[in-house]
């Protein structure tokens, strides 16, 4: 089972990417939360060079309060991540987590309902990107 | 199947449980790289009066680079939360992921074994709070 939607996109900065895939976010209702350097995390935490990797921690508000309001501890599946990483020909890959893929251990329908309708929302996200 | 780890904690307040499980979390190598006050956010976005509810996001570095060369995009699934929620009784509720569960639809041996490792630690985290 796959858990994530993913596209490439290729002739635009690894910061354009971000702030793109931010508004496309923003047209489903998602803001973005947090955001994770991994590569200037690797680099202060192991002295390592890692490439270009972020985590954006996605969340629409409106659905999060449906989803803890129907299942308390689903906050450990919150936000819903997207990830951007340089390749090393210079492209840039966008992928969104399968909120019903890293939610299918939780045994609750209303939440399964939720997780589809803020999944198509995501697929959109990515289809908009690539 | 089970998707957490949890307890509940009592006589102590919720900022005082945010220290504690962020000493926990260190003492096992996870660093708090994000913190989401949920309650703040449903005010602001939804105008709603939630209770405190935190989500925490506990990295460790040393695993987040051995799971991301095993798997570029698991980042989706990183970092690992830890959620803590006040109930109305006043006890604090503090609930790690299993990581094995999230990343149950992922299908690569080298990542089930890390996951298997952090869900150890995340345990020994949840154990200590209790």
């Amino acid at each position: 089972m796959s858990y994530y939607y993913t596209t490439t996109v290729t002739g635009i900065t690894f910061s354009e990417a971000i702030e793109r895939v931010t508004a496309e976010l923003q047209k489903e209702g998602f803001g973005v939360l947090t955001e994770i350097d991994v590569q200037a995390t690797f680099k202060k935490k192991l002295d390592i060079d890692f490439r270009q990797y972020r985590i954006l921690g996605a969340c629409n508000p409106t659905f999060a309060n449906k989803a803890i309001t129907a299942e308390d501890k689903i906050g450990v599946f919150l936000p819903c991540n997207v990830v951007l990483q340089e390749h090393e020909n210079g492209s840039i890959e966008i992928t969104a987590v399968d909120p019903v893929a890293s939610m299918m251990a939780v045994q609750n329908n209303a939440l399964g309902d939720l997780a589809q309708e803020v999944q198509a929302r995501l697929q959109k996200v990515i289809a908009a990107m690539g």
